[in-house]
Formats: C-alpha cells, structure tokens, sequence
C-alpha cells in the first residue's frame, strides 16, 4: 500500500501516519520528492484494509497495491480448475454448452426442448423455477414444480441441469433438485445468497451482475471460494453501458482477463449479453474464439409462446445452426466440442 | 403498445399478428405509412407484457406506451404520500436528516454520535448491523447486537432509527428493532427480500441500484407497495458511471424527476453519492435545492477509527456546519428544516 | 510516480527498470516488500510520461502520483479567477445567466428572445450560427448571418454574445462577432480548435464532453491556457450513462470539485444537461447551490417554432420563474444575481 | 412516427397538433385507447424532423419510426460495400489487416517496423503524423514530416498506408500522401472535418467515438456519404464503461450489428479496444469470429522506446504469432486472410 500526501503535509501529519501504521505491525519507507511525500507500506496489506487512511490528516490518496482476492487468483493456484458434474468437465480442453428455456413453463415444453437440444449438441440443460423479474406484475416461476420437472428431464436425457436460486431460504431446496446452482447477475453481490452457496457441496455458475466490474465478480466468488466451495464457474452476460442497440454490452474481453488472472472456468451468455436474437450466434462463435469455457444459451421449442425473454430465444432449428457454426471455430483456438 | 413491422413484412405475418392480438381480447388499428406498416394496440397493456411481440415474423419493434408501474405513481395517486414514523414526518414540508455512523461498531461510539448529531438538527440516527461488504475479508457487521444498541440509543435520544436488513430471514428480527428498514443499493432488486418487506407494518427506505434506473428503482418500489406496504421511502445514492474522480456519480436531476412520476417521498445519500468527504456539504445543500425530502448522511464521532466507510464519513463538527449551510437554503426554496 | 513489479520480477528486470529511470535524471527509491517490490521515482514526473515503463518485462503497473495539468490548478494559482466581459464579472460573487435560443434562426426571434431574457435578469445572451449536429439532415445554423445578428442584439441590449466556433478556419471570424466563444461538448478534444482557441484574447467556454472526465476538462482546458488564453470559463453539460429517463445525467458534483481543483469558473448548462423542460428550473436551483458561478439556458420565444432543441426551450415566462426561484437560493449560498 | 398523448390531454390540444401535422402535408391516423391517445404520422417522416412536437400542449412523448440515416443503410443498398485500395479489397471475402506504430517516430523505426508486419502477413501500414493527444505537453506527431516518411515506407513495401487527419485545413495535405485517411475516436463528431472528408476521394476510417452510440456512429458515417464519398469503411475501438481493467469495453457485438444495419465494411481495433497486451491477440481471433473484414493493430519494434501508447504496442514476434493464431479461425468462419 503506497500513501501519498498533500503537498503541504506537515512533518507532524507524517508522524502521525507513520506511527498508526507502525502500530498495526507494519513497516514504513519513506520517499520525500521535490512536490510530494509518499510512505510505501510494508507486510501483510490486508491489516491495513480496515484502516480509513485517507482520513487522516495529510493524506491526499491511498493507492492498494495487492489484488483484494486471494482463492479465486491464479496466484494462489496456478492450474486451472475444472468443474466436473455428471462426466460433463467444464474448464477443460473441451467447449460445453448448456441449452433451454429462459424459464420452465410446464412439463411438455421442457421435454421437447431438452430433447431437442440435445439432438443439436448440448451437454448440458437451463431453466429457471425462480425468476427475479423487474415487475411484480409478470412470470415469476413456477418455483418447486419446475425444479421437478428440470430433476425429471436432466435424469432422462443425461444432461446435468442448471437453475437459479435467488432466496437463501431455498438453497437447500434448489441443491437437491439442480446439478448447477445459479446465481443471477441481479444477486451477484447478495452477500447472505453467497455465503449460503459457499456451503453447498453442488457447483455455482455465478453471473456477473450487469454494473459489476471484473474485481467485483472475482471478490463474490472470493464470498463462495471462502465459505468452503471451490466449485465456481463465472459468466460474463453484458454489462449495461450507453448503447441501447443492444440490450446489454457483451465485454468479451472479460474472457481472456479473468482467464489470466483466475484459474476458474469462464462461461458466456450471449442470451442476454445481446438480447438480440440475430446477434446470438456471431457472439457465441466470438465467445469461444476469445477462449471461453463455454455457453449458456435460451432456447425454446416456440419463442412465440415464451412465458419471458422470448424475444432472444432461439428455435432448436437456430440452435442447431449455431452448433455447426460453433465446431470448427472450437477446433481452429484448439478446443473441442464433446 | 405499438407494433412496427419490417419494410417487406407479408400480408400473412400481419394477419398473423393481428390475430394473436384479438385472440387476448384486445382490439388493433392498422396504419398502412409508405415504408412501414404500423399496429396500434387498444386495451390493457398488461396483456401484451407476457407475449414476446418482437418474436413474430416480421415485427421489427415493439414500443410500449403506458408506464410499468402503476401503484407508486402519481396518476393512481395525486398527493404526495407522508411517511409519519414517531413524530418525524417524511415528505411534508419539513426537511428530515438522518445521521450517524456506516456501521455500528460499539455501544459507546453509537450513543457519542447519536449525541452529537441530534445537537447539530439531525432527526433520525442511522447505523448498519448488517454490512454487505465486496470483501469477505472486511467487517461485516454486529448483528443483532448492533440492532440492541441502535433500539436502545433510538430510545434514549428520541431519534428514529434506520438500519439495513439484507437478508429475508432478518426482516421479522430488524423489524423488531428498526423504526425505518432500509434496502441497500446492493439489494434493489432482491426480488424476495422485497416480497417480505412487502408484508411488514414498518416503512422502507429502497436505495436505488447503482446500476439501476429510475424506472427500475419505481418498479422494486411497486414490488412493496404491491405486496401492501405503501410507507416507500426512495433514495437516491449514485450511480455508476465513467466518471472516477467521485465514487459515484449523484444523480440529482432525478429528485424532481421522481417527484413528478411518483407520490413517494425522496431523499439523497450525498455520502455514497459523491464518497469524497469535501463534497458532502455542497452536494447536501444542492440535493434539498432540487427538491429533495430528507438526507442520509454518514457521521463517526472519529472517522481515522471507522471499520468501514471512515473515508467519506464527516465528523460532528463537519455535520454541524452542514446543518448551518443547510438552514437558508431549505427556507429559500420554500421547506423548512424541523 | 510508484512502478509496481510483478511478483516474479527478477533482479536483473528490476535493475533494468531502475537503469532506464536513471538515464532520464531521476532518482529512486526501491521497497521490497513480502509479496511484491515497489519503486518509487523522484525527480520531474513528466520526464517519465513520455517513457511507456509498462511495457518494461517484470512490470505490473505504474501509478502516477502528479497531476497532469499545471496551470489550470489551484495550485498553481490560489485565487479564483474572474473572467470580465463587458462589465460582467464571472466567477465572481455574482451569479451570472447566459440565456437564449439553441440557434440564432432569425432577427426577429433573435431580438424577442434577447428582450425577454434580459427583462428576466438574463446578464448575457446565447445563440448559435453554427450547429454540430448530429444528422447531416437537419438545420446546420445561418453561418455569419447568424453572428451578424448576434452581434447586432448584443450591441442594442448591451448583453455580452456567446456563440459556439466548431471549425479551426472559423475562429477569427467568431471573434471577431462575438464576447465569449463556445466550445460544444463534441469539440472538447478537438485539439486543433483548442490551440487556435488559446491564441485569442477572447474568453472561452469550454463544455465538457459528454464522455469526458473531470480529468479530461481540465487536460482541454490546459490546451487553451498553455497556448496564453487564461480566459477560460468550463461548463458542466450532462455526462452520458445508462439513464435514460433523462437526455444526460447532469453531474453537479463536479462543481464543488472542479472549484477545488482549479481556479477556473464554473457554469452549468441544465438545459442540455437534463433535456427535459420541467427539470430545468429545479435543477438550474440546484447547480447554483452547489457553487456554480452561472447557468447558460435555452430560452426561445416559440419553442414550438424551434428548429433545434425545440423540446428543452424554456418560454419567457418560465424563464422569467426560474430566475425568482434562482434569487433567494443564491443569497442563501452567499452569492447574489446581478 | 408515433405522437403519445398525455392522459389528460384535451380535444382541443388533439386538433392543435393534427392541424400542425396536416400543414406539413402529412396524414395522422387516430387511436383512441383507454388511457391514451395515439396519432400515428403518415408520410415523409423527415419533414417532421425539425418540428419540436414533444413541446406541444398534451404530447408526452413522440416516437420516431425510421431510422435517422438513409445512404449507410443496408434498405439503402443491400450488397456489401467493397472499398478497393491498391489492390487490397477492404469489405471482401478476405480479410485485411493493418498494422504499424501509434505514432510515426522516425524514419528507420517506421521502415524496421513496416518490414515486419509485412513479412508476418500484414496488408496495410499505420501510423500517425498527427496525433489528437489528451495532455498538451506530450508528443503531438511529426506532422508533414511523417506524411512523406508513410509515403515512402508504402510505396517501398506496396502497402497502403493509412494515417489519422485531425483539422478540416489539412485535408487535402493527408489526402496527397496517404492511402486510407482515419477519422479519430474524438473526431467521430467533428462534422467540418466529416463534411471535407465527404468531398474527398480517398477511402475513409471513420472510428466509433468512445462514448458514441452504433446509430450515432452511422450519421457520422451519413455525413461524409451524403457529401459524396461513398468509400468510408467503420471501425470499433472501444467504448468507454465503468470497468477499468480495461482501457475502453470493446462492444464486438457491434460487429453483426452494424453487418446487418449497413452494407459498410467493419473493422476493429484491438489494441486502442483492450489496451492490454495480453488481450490483443485473443480479441483480434474474436473479432474475426464475429464478422469484422479487419483489424487496425498498433506494432512497435521497440514498444519500450515508443513515445505514444507504447504499453499496448505489440512486438513483431507477438504480432506474427497473432497472424498465425488468427488464419485457422479466419478460415472456420469462411473467410481467408490474403
């Protein structure tokens, strides 16, 4: 941690600061420069954390040295993790891609549209039982009843399921019944959510919220690493900016940064990074060019019918052609699709 | 709601449209223009939020004209609401303040600062039990210890108190305690935390997401009032931009903003808003300027010693003089401060 | 300036960062810490900005410590300044209003327009010939026509004119129409006006762009003084984000800042920075609470006749509102409205 | 374009806005809902452009139905635009890269660096002789002196050269001496610089302003069509967000967008886009995977001596290997690199 002080900071000021961090058991070097004063601190930064130094008097900025997580950095483990759910091993040398419904609206429409595709390639189910919703007034799930049939469907066709949970009353619930436990962009930093998560024994796809920076997503998976559950895949699924063109802006350059400086497995979501059906599959061939883990992508057997986000789901037919499109730019980064 | 059909849309995909929307018992007006065909929709609006329009062959938008929300605005109710907790009346011509520190740290601190900013005019003490910190590795909080201590310095000092609950299995134990319940900006669209508060008798101060729009933050407000709690206090506290020479950016133009869409009370956290100590006082002074019903302000009674937030947190003697610039400025544009 | 090495750096990476510092003049300090080794330079810090150390092997980031500007600074100057044009003082105690319509359209408008505004209060009169607009299919302005006009009502009603310059081959012919020369939100890094700008004798006032930092303001602002105009008024115009309830986000904690920061005066321009009418007044209140020294406000006499910026024009009566309401705040902040 | 009504809007303000329609000699079609009214305009939409109706008595809102620019659009011309340049087909089945400094230096750095990105499969130099820089006291560009040494470099090596014009006055100097002329990021709004660009006859790349919208990106674009050049090829460099481990957010989903919406070729910019080192090369493979016809690369033969943007210049080594990772992909998504 590097203080910088004012440029008239008085000796006494200096003083002062010197002894408080002298206090905390750390050590100080001082660099008198022709306009400023600067104190580089030394040993364990994260004591200092607490400490409001540019409070006191003197100080013009404090600038933190040390990256704010530990667990989740390629520092403390430098290989990279690969979650395993059911022989599906995501973070691996191969791309794997979870397909369905933005929400689970009855028994047939998930069958049919599990069953499709998976005919079309994916490794893997989505459908959310819990909806957080901007209105009061529209779906919001079919709570337990949809978690049965995502447990029915993921059985029967062999696919491992993924689903939201959005209450921390219902972790225990969503465990028994999902493969993957999700969390949503709009409770990336539900810090009670997370810390319930950082006890569970199942797998989390986190979801960066959609004004959260990189640092953020890394400190929230930190919350879950730090509970005990090392199994976190992050997603990156837009982040909101002026352009209103497109409902989200994709930051695929999020993938290879976070590839650098984390050893978790990085998803996308075209779905809603664009919210713009046409844009679903250059962005999914895009993701994986910049060397995502893998997708998740809407689809539903008749987008006409959605009970929500109907306007970015893909028919199986779309789907279908995406996962052509998909195969030999996999193949090209040194990738494969299972 | 407005359809807006693609240049080369068919006689077959209007016909298509059209009668989807007859099929939901709505009546539709055709404006054939020289270069797009335009479907006027006529009935309850609500119908059409749950048909994904924008799917239907040929659709190039959808543009809806009636608002989202229907409880919290001023056309369902015209006068604006007052929220009366204990002799403190929000939203009245009165100017209401509410101080104290980011976080209750001990007993002693809390009863100094209520002390100390009730002399200056401040009329509720604010302090948090439960912190939704970034980090795991930063105070999170005393729990319900620190609500004990906030009832009892409530009780002693006359002073309302407001504390965050952010977790739905807390609201019956901060209710308990608290004389205001706030969201946090983290937690705006905590879809089931707004569901509980919902159903709870004590008023809510939502802070608005930092992500988050206006008409966001008005519907998570008609989540409570939907669920029967109309005592909403909303709150203004920054929001995320480019900008970094301030820790958000305060969004004042959205107090009177708000005052015209809705009939709920208003007011502005200049100390999140703005996260620079020297700003607080003028951005406090401009907030009432735009019309702003009350502040929360963050006060320590020695912010070099804060567990979180001490940077932008002002002293007694800071909060004092604020008072003082606050006063004339309130009288000048026709409110009073208590 | 503090460089940061990664946490392998070798010996010989750091010795040849402290080399190449050492070539440049300076001196260094090196702190090697548990985790990482820092160095810090002292000397000029601007020698080092032409030196791209981040691209030095072993380097992981480099923090500047100085400001990049100089002669905006207060530190540099510690009086505020005071821009007088014509017998108007700005930056001075005084409150100062720029009103008018967005383009001059006419002579007839134009004196109606000037009339009224100065019977309101209005101390100077605003008015554009030439119009940066963004469709190529709109009102592009009249061109010298417009200046003629300016100059013409200026003279009669003895208002000083401010008028926009958008191309470096124009200025002379601006200045020699107009009192303060206008630099546009979409020109303030153009840099080429810039220095032009910077050898008139004319007052500038320069908007900040609608992605530009504080930061960045101030760099344009440097353009202008370093090249002998010290003449320069900055004006805050709304930033762009994600809200879209509003044209712009007005960002009124810039006032209090940027009077910190630097000597420079400070306007507001409500009108642009909010785009809707009603919040103009409140929010006109507002930028003079927080220490504005001046608003510049779009008036038309029929702002239904408006060729630009019809929608955000104020009329002469509401104009005439505004500057009641504007008074008592103003001597409640302890300034005064001429 | 659509004209909402407010809720209380009177028969009398109803007629006052038809009337003023009907004089412009269009046609409304009324649509008389439950809450609101709706005029829905027939005709010429242009016409309406200059007419402020949202300032009329009774409108709420008005709802354009077109798109603001005509020559760009793909409705417009629906085969995409080849941009011919000395044998390199910009817009074509193959894609075009061009590399080179930031900013030109010297002579023998641009000839070390252009045999470089040549010998690794480069078709186009860059580099800058002007250079837009946000601090006045760095290095602004060689000026004439590096138009002759570009010049030259290019005819020696048969590449294009492309190079960035600043000033409306020194159009017809850049135009004497390169290839290709490059509008800045923060001249995407300079409209006198777009109007004498427009009356040129070399190619122009016109990049994304960093805080401008993909519409906004295409009325630039407007301008210098309308104006008479046809031959402008669009370039994504990065917009600016709130996330800060990177330079600028690049918005790839930018690329199919603007495919589809105009029949102008796409270029990006990975290296202004990251301004990460590390993340050039997987971004250049993403962008291509995403439909771009090209990338604009900064190569420095010796980044650390660079005097401009030295920290996102690549070597000549990492650029080859680039060049190598991007032809399998290229190829994947059907296109080839010359």
């Amino acid at each position: 941690m590097i203080i910088v002080l004012k440029p008239g900071a008085s000796q006494e000021q200096l003083d002062h600061i010197v002894s408080k961090v002298h206090e905390l058991g750390l050590k100080t070097m001082i660099s008198q420069g022709v306009e400023r004063t600067i104190i580089g601190v030394i040993g364990e930064e994260d004591i200092l954390r607490i400490t409001p130094l540019e409070v006191f008097p003197g100080v013009e900025k404090v600038l933190p040295v040390l990256k704010p997580y530990k667990l989740v950095s390629r520092e403390f483990k430098p290989e990279s993790t690969v979650v395993a759910v059911k022989g599906v091993r995501i973070g691996s040398r191969s791309i794997q891609i979870a397909a369905g419904p933005c929400a689970v609206e009855n028994r047939e429409m998930l069958f049919a549209t599990a069953k499709a595709v998976k005919a079309a390639g994916a490794g893997m189910i989505r459908g959310g039982a819990f909806k957080p919703r901007t209105s009061p007034y529209t779906f919001q799930g079919l709570g337990e009843e949809g978690l049965k049939y995502l447990r029915e469907v993921s059985d029967a066709t062999g696919m491992p399921a993924v689903t939201e949970c959005m209450d921390p009353r219902d972790v225990a619930l969503v465990e028994s019944y999902a493969d993957i436990i999700q969390v949503g962009a709009r409770n990336m930093q539900n810090i009670t959510l997370l810390r319930e998560l950082g006890q569970v024994k199942k797998p989390i796809l986190l979801k960066r919220g959609m004004m959260s920076t990189v640092k953020e997503l890394l400190m929230s998976a930190e919350y879950i690493l730090s509970n005990g559950n090392f199994n976190v895949i992050l997603c990156e699924r837009g982040i909101r900016t002026f352009e209103d063109a497109t409902r989200n802006t994709l930051d695929l350059s999020m993938v290879p940064l976070v590839k650098r400086l984390s050893h978790l497995p990085v998803f996308v979501d075209p779905s809603h990074g664009t919210g713009v059906r046409e844009l679903i599959e250059p962005m999914s061939i895009a993701a994986i060019a910049a060397g995502a883990d893998g997708l998740i992508i809407e689809v539903h057997i008749n987008p006409e019918a959605a009970l929500s986000d109907g306007a970015q789901s893909l028919t199986p037919d779309e789907f279908a052609r995406l996962m052509k499109g998909l195969a030999p730019v996999a193949k090209a980064v040194g990738r494969e699709l299972q």
